[in-house]
């Protein structure tokens, strides 16, 4: 059973913006990327066709706080903590840290909700049971741990 | 007095993902040229040199709920009202219509909280009282429009 | 026959990067983008499914040539020229002008080089020949325009 | 003295476009951030403020061709090689190898120049000669490797 996971990456020139800093909107895309880097490390895709049948994870909520800017080359950890656990969703918590800094302070904290869904013929997707191989592998992160 | 302003633009190909759709971390590339068009449409720039000293605008939150997905070509009316205005920030939301839809559907809704800064020397910022040029003309959108 | 097709739009802030300008992975971006109103000028889309069989248009080479960069709001006519069409390809040619610039200059000239496919079961592409209704409306640029 | 760098990372989600493929503007950005980890290897960063005065590194042309698509989660090295090294600007080859197919193949192949620039008062940018310390670690790939 899983309930985090921490992925580094350094901020790339073209995260950045004129500010001199990451855009905001690309904290999303570091969760994203989280988050697939997660569930690969489960043994799936967040292109799940490793069950059957496959499902997707559409998000139906994201936020974030920002505190402190990232800047190009910074070294960044983005650690997920499983945050809610439904029989059709999932949420997650992600904590950047600035692994570079003096001390490492928590550059931003963000949500996101996604359903698993199935893809009806068609195309239209409709809200489905989290497989139970994943279910069974995924768990809420302990009180302790959320702080 | 300003309290709300309307973009239309085409979902362009870059914008989507193997989905199919919008990654949903565009949304808040939407949101933002949004806020830009807002402040030009009073004689702005988010880069605001037209005050002394310039003013900054940074992101202190940013949240998106989902609910239609948008298509490539999609027509997308995003429709900002102000919802919080305070001496040194303002807050947005955000209503993404599909105008090509029938009927037209509001295919997510967003919401951003931005502070005003000055930049001190050596690139630090501070929170500063948004200038009265500015304030004068920017008002939270009344209940009624909110709904 | 169309040879030609004008965009204008205007850079938004997430298109530039910490040096101030708009990164230059953007360029093609926008390319892209015009490309794409130039085939809806004609009455097709680049996801071609008004003909049938449907095509897709994969690049198959891509070039800039950077002069002058383009700044955060700056109003840019990117100016599309078809400079070669073969049985399964055309080429394009896209001049940047910056037009709040006294003189108005050339800031970049982009080359882009698209192939006419089909989709086999399975995923797999094959070239093919470009439908006669879209043929039909496109031409090469007269030299004169090329200059 | 180097004349080349390996750069492995994985595609990610956002990188790809409804065609299921990574969009071709991103392996632009993928050549930036390996011409940006090579400078890094030799004690550089591309903001290079390790030199007196700072220089900066404009880009001046950018080329790519395509041959495989990139797919999500597909592992891509990108073999940067130093093709070209003039007093005041460098040339750049890479070359994108898909190493999760068998056999591996060369997806694309890109090239770019940059121009090595110090920044005058008032933010304007002159060609300047490339600083000795990052000339002297710095030389073109010998013709057997780069074939």
């Amino acid at each position: 059973m899983a309930y985090e996971f921490r992925l580094t990456r350094r901020v790339e020139f073209a995260d950045t913006d004129m500010a001199g800093i990451v855009h905001f909107s690309n904290f999303f895309r570091y969760m994203d990327a989280t988050e697939h880097a997660f569930l690969r490390s489960l043994g799936f895709s967040v292109v799940t066709t490793q069950v059957d049948p496959p499902v997707g994870w559409p998000r139906v909520h994201a936020e974030c706080d920002y505190r402190y800017p990232l800047l190009f080359e910074d070294l960044v950890e983005i650690h997920l903590l499983v945050i809610e656990k439904r029989s059709k969703s999932l949420g997650y918590e992600f904590r950047f840290r600035k692994l570079n800094s003096t001390p490492i302070v928590e550059a931003a904290r963000g949500r996101m909700t996604v359903v698993c869904v199935t893809h009806q013929r068609g195309g239209r997707m409709s809200a489905a049971t989290i497989p139970r191989t994943m279910a069974e592998r995924i768990e809420v992160a302990p009180k302790e741990v959320l702080g």
